[in-house]
């Protein structure tokens, strides 16, 4: 059997990717392709279990390390548990954000190092990258409005606005450097949004 | 200030740790040295959180990287939020188990690459290595026939013989390379493993 692909959705806080993880979803079942969805950090049980640790709003300070390895710990379970058995099974699979957020948030955010992240990858992914990534792009002013509109935040929507131009400068390097990764502008209307992701992944079809 | 020592202890189930925990403990302070003692997995409320995920029975079958990094995550906050701190406040450490666990747990018992677990120690520990390290050795079945008498069994007690024997000789294997690992025969009577323990303490003060 032919694997299936694995995509990724990535972006900062208040960039949509939950409504257009639907659209995408929607978008592979119209041209009749089996496909299911995942999120990182989580998508099983124990990964569901790390995640919350990992928002939760805590006293006591987290160390930069342990959140780097608290992330891969719950990719290893992912990948092991959800990942690997459906895309050996010929399904596609999308996930809400994967190893690029790491480099993205802990690497540019925080300023771990790209080498060690590249070691934890390599260790946890072996030979497993994504085939396409959708990442969707917003001025982080705009997007942190959105994300705030929603409600209470997280341990890393409460980050200050730098951190997250941090963030997104990382995502935007990683772009230039890589053909796998599409970036689409999240500022325009949701139609346009969409269209543009439709039009990437006809990459794939 | 002169940083303090940092000790650890460690052995396979049901070899006494938490009773010479509390001997090492008194010992140290009767020579009036400031010490304090931790655990791993744990230490710190996150690490502690970690080390209930480990360490609860699951349906879900747990990836052996993942059980790895989460090992290391929990070291990371444990070293950063109580070890160094202590020890660059100049008082002792005693911590029941640490990496020579992960060498002879995930690397003796899971068959995890021994390489991989130097590269995490590298980057979770940097330059921090024990001093000493006391090392209870017990036949397995004993050490078994112990634990099980206590009550139920976690996630690793409920692993086969075979996997203690592997953790056991990973352990003596550890401490034949190294002059900081002191074995202890804890088949023994508790007061000659305490005269054992006091003498390996000796070399500290």
């Amino acid at each position: 059997m032919k694997p299936g692909k694995f995509l990724t959705i990535e972006g900062t806080e208040g960039v949509g990717k939950s409504t257009n993880v639907a659209f995408i979803l929607d978008f592979l079942k119209q041209q009749g392709i089996d496909v299911i969805s995942t999120r990182e950090p989580g998508g099983t049980p124990l990964a569901e279990d790390i995640r919350s640790l990992l928002l939760c709003q805590r006293d006591e300070l987290v160390d930069e390390n342990a959140e780097l390895l608290m992330m891969f710990a719950a990719r290893a379970q992912n990948i092991a548990q959800v990942i690997k058995p459906a895309l050996l099974a010929g399904k596609w699979v999308l996930c809400d954000r994967f190893t690029d957020a790491t480099y993205a948030y802990q690497g540019g955010g925080r300023g771990l190092s790209f080498s060690t992240i590249e070691q934890l990858e390599a260790l946890v992914q072996e030979e497993l990258r994504p085939d396409l990534t959708v990442l969707l792009d917003i001025d982080v002013n705009i997007g942190l409005a959105r994300a705030r509109a929603r409600g209470e935040l997280d341990r890393f929507e409460q980050e200050h606005i730098d951190f997250f131009e941090r963030v997104r400068s990382a995502y935007l390097s990683r772009a230039k450097n890589s053909s796998r990764i599409a970036v689409v502008n999240a500022e325009q209307a949701l139609e346009a949004v969409q269209a543009d992701i439709a039009h990437v992944l006809e990459r794939l079809l």
